[in-house]
């Protein structure tokens, strides 16, 4: 048996599509819940989340990604009580959904809903007031943010998002990311309030960034968002995305 | 100004050579330290130092690495008042040597100096006893170690070191390491124990596997160790040295 900390807590990081996947647990009962975890690293995963002992109770999507496959239908086969959680907004399949204002528990820990749309429809970003923390998929990242051009993205949902929904928790509060592509772990609402070159001013100046941004069509949207609107679960697939996903876990 | 809590602390990661730096801080004084900073991330790091306010007094190397260029000499043309700081056994120039059960201090944080060397002969882990956590350098990885067939290593000697100065911590505290390939930011005492396959049973089984592990030549030595030596003080290399980093720095 490993001694825990109060809170367990790992940040892991996929390098191809730079994103970061969470473990958070309660370290008394042992249950934990897996944020955005990534097709390719369910073998790494799995292993630390068995070394770790935890029991695994959710697998829970911040949205429907359209730059990587996610894990939690694989990890439902190594974990058979884990639930599939991803937001009612987000047109996807899930075990269960969560809106607005919900709170997901898992032992002593929670992690508060707040529907941030704007990257997608459905984006979620998830706050854990114990530890002063929050994830925000997407919807926020360190300096930036993602982009608003595809799955019912709109700059001007994601600046009200941001600013109604995450700008006003207290400044120390930690964030913590989808991707980074610099090589940055963690920022805080303080940092991005002042320091965000896109968020920090008013909202016509966002929209008009977010409209000159001229960002290639993303590689693995017609692969990644079939999948993941059933929350990569291999069952509810057609033929030809089964291939693929069977194909490209394979391949890892 | 942006709002901090108590403890500063930003894990940072360069792709190429998979290297974790890390910033500590104090945030009563602003008095801050940066570990294993990379040559190539300066301008991030100088940056995201400079937006949090601190006041960077030391540029730390756990020792003196073979797979990238410290940073520690082109920071102090950032922050003039930065001090670097090597392990007296590690066979470098440095501002200020540290030798075993030193004591850094910036503002309220502390880093104890535990000796450990087996990687190198100079090789040093910080400890802060604080926040229960330990910057391993290159001594203690996620699941492995660092090499030990080159600058002075010996399998016997990190061995004993981790055995003698980092699993005799308690099992709870965190383990920083310098490196990690696969997307892992961090362990513990306890898991390192009980889940490291070379150093979890006895030291005979470790000699066994380092004298075995047929690794390639570092790529990097030839020019990392020499600019690593004076803790990537420009100044202080020799002319063929000084146009091989300064074409590094700018090809980054
Ligand atoms: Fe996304
Ligand atoms: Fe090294």
């Amino acid at each position: 048996m490993v001694a825990h900390r109060v809170f367990i807590f790992r940040q892991l990081f996929e390098p191809v599509s730079c994103t970061y996947s969470y473990i958070v647990g309660c370290s008394a009962s042992k249950k934990a819940v897996i944020i955005d975890p990534v097709l390719e690293m369910v073998e790494r995963d799995t292993k630390l989340i068995t070394q770790l002992g935890l029991d695994l109770v959710y697998g829970i999507n911040t949205h429907i990604h359209a730059d990587h496959v996610t894990a939690t239908g694989e990890l439902k086969n190594h974990f058979p009580s884990m639930h599939s959680v991803i937001n009612e907004n987000a047109d996807g399949k899930a075990d269960i959904f969560v809106g607005n204002n919900d709170v997901i528990c898992f032992g002593n820990g929670r992690l508060e809903v707040r529907t941030t749309p704007g990257h997608t429809t459905g984006c979620t970003t998830f706050v854990n007031h114990q530890h002063r923390l929050a994830f925000t998929g997407d919807t926020l990242l360190i300096r930036g943010c993602g982009r608003t051009d595809f799955q019912g993205g709109s700059p001007k949902m994601l600046y009200e998002s941001v600013h109604n929904s995450i700008f006003s928790l207290p400044d120390d509060y930690l964030i913590y990311p989808g991707h980074d592509y610099s090589g940055q772990t963690v920022t805080s609402v303080g940092e991005e309030k002042q320091f965000n070159p896109r968020l920090n001013s008013g909202e016509q100046h966002f929209i008009d960034i977010m409209k000159n941004l001229k960002l290639p069509h993303p590689r693995m949207i017609e692969r990644a968002v079939p999948a993941n609107k059933v929350c990569g679960v291999y069952e509810l697939m057609d033929e030809k995305l089964k291939k693929e996903i069977c194909n490209k876990a394979k391949a890892a």
